[in-house]
């Protein structure tokens, strides 16, 4: 077991998952609290790391499983099935989180601090301000990554006041131009040439279930939907393989325009048939075009719950 | 449906649970939100009903049930088979707890406040305290009260350091003794004389399950537990209806001496055997004398979850 306790985000992750773990060791040490690490459960994606290559900060620890009484920090997640292996054993003792709640369940009573905002980074950005700290360079540039990652530069439904006020007065802190650096950073998460399509379909990829119903949303960000659908035929291959190998009753892949702010979706699945419900929009050739969707915690994930 | 958004505790509601409810809408008054109102699960018992006589404050509305679609907000609770009648169809789009979290989800991201303290109340204390509002003196009397109930003055095992603080603070504010108004607070919450014995096991009953097991931990305070015990052949009986008509596999009834902080209890039930295991003492005649016990939440449930 590790003495220190742990802070990650999401498998899978994404900026959010990594910098917002990053932030919060950081605040803890503000704190005088010198026992908690940032680690991660996944590879770190282009976009993320082009924040750390930015920063010059090292990507934290990978592990892949936690021991029986681990003390864990979650942020950007509460679900079991999105944390680590072995989190039924593990105590959580504090969650900061900016999802739903769902499978979450503890034996004791803990810090939970869930707020309904773009990014759980916006939530630490509110703690540094009550406990009146100072938020540094590094510290505005990462929790601005994780807000700009999350909310598509503000452009996402998911983005809040709460959002578009933090990263207005991280931009001063930061003393970058915000618009360019997030623009060249989304960029970064775009570049997908070197992933297989395995990889591809993995990189962001959330799996739930909905009354013992299975399934998979898997989004990739882009600024040529045709280029990734260049790999339709293989990206395929693999949702199927996906499909069968972790018995999913729905896969959807979501390959995302975050310049113009549109959905090309790929769904594939026995259920497949209820994106027509959920969308109005008829499958063809396992695909249909979403118009203004971006989110899939606020436009594709409730849909899909509620059709399945 | 209620136009309002209601601020509601648990059922068979304690003090902490009426007055957070009150202290929730008073916060957000003065946040100039308009649209909130406490209401309550249950009968006020006898030391709530001191607290609000004291501050002359009327009772919440009693409410019974949720339409579907209601906005709520759960304060001292968060388990749905704690809640209100509906609550898997209201919207919950706010939580203040220092309970774990158990069988509680949500379709959206919502406001979850959690905080291991002593009681509900030492959050929203902290609240205002952040929020840079000054407390005024029916406000602090209200929160201590709910300290003072839900850790026995500071002598619970649930006390934390934040509790303490805030006391030591509302003292000052309320400008009273809060020793002497805490002892007669809660000896007016163990005058038991008027309920009969099926009002006193379910006057703090708490209903969980595990794994398919449901069980009731009920408690009573008291300056006397023998004065309690002249009732046991009827409490009995009781105990023994409730199993039945709610297919309980056990049932736990604790008798709580504030005043030298120990408990008797009285288990019923096929899994009352487990008490032995539980707590190291054999039942005698149902019953056994637990030293230094007054906690449900910290001392009892805990050992019974894990023996069940």
């Amino acid at each position: 077991m590790q003495d220190k306790v742990l802070i990650f985000g999401h498998k899978n992750p994404d900026t959010d998952s990594i910098c917002s773990s990053i932030v919060y060791e950081m605040l803890d040490k503000r704190d005088g609290r010198e026992n908690t690490k940032a680690v991660r459960l996944g590879k770190v994606n282009k976009e993320t790391q082009y924040v750390l290559d930015y920063l010059k900060i090292e990507a934290p620890e990978l592990i892949e499983k936690v021991e029986e009484g681990q003390e864990v920090i979650l942020v950007d997640h509460n679900e079991f099935v999105e944390s680590v292996d072995g989190i039924e054993k593990a105590k959580v003792i504090e969650v900061v989180d900016h999802h739903r709640i769902k499978n979450f369940e503890t034996s004791e009573p803990l810090y939970y601090t869930a707020r309904p905002y773009g990014c759980t980074a916006t939530i630490l950005f509110e703690e540094y301000k009550q406990k009146g700290y100072a938020i540094d360079k590094k510290e505005a540039i990462l929790i601005a990554s994780c807000i700009i990652s999350d909310t598509l530069l503000l452009k996402s439904p998911t983005t809040t006041e709460h959002d578009k006020k933090a990263l207005e007065e991280l931009e001063k802190i930061a003393q970058i131009d915000i618009n360019k650096y997030g623009i060249e950073m989304l960029k970064a998460g775009t570049d997908l040439n070197d992933y297989s399509a395995e990889e591809l379909i993995n990189l962001d990829a959330k799996e739930s279930d909905k009354d013992g119903q299975k399934f998979i949303i898997a989004q990739v960000n882009t600024v040529s939907i045709e280029d990734v659908l260049k790999r339709e035929k293989e990206i395929k291959e693999q949702i199927n393989k996906a499909i069968e190998e972790k018995n999913l009753s729905l896969f959807v892949f979501a390959i995302t325009d975050i310049l113009n702010s549109n959905s090309e979706i790929i769904a594939l699945g026995k259920k497949a048939e209820i994106i027509k419900n959920a969308f109005g929009k008829e499958l063809k050739n396992d695909r249909a075009y979403l118009e203004g969707v971006v989110s899939r915690k606020k436009q594709i994930k409730p849909k899909i719950v509620d059709n399945l």
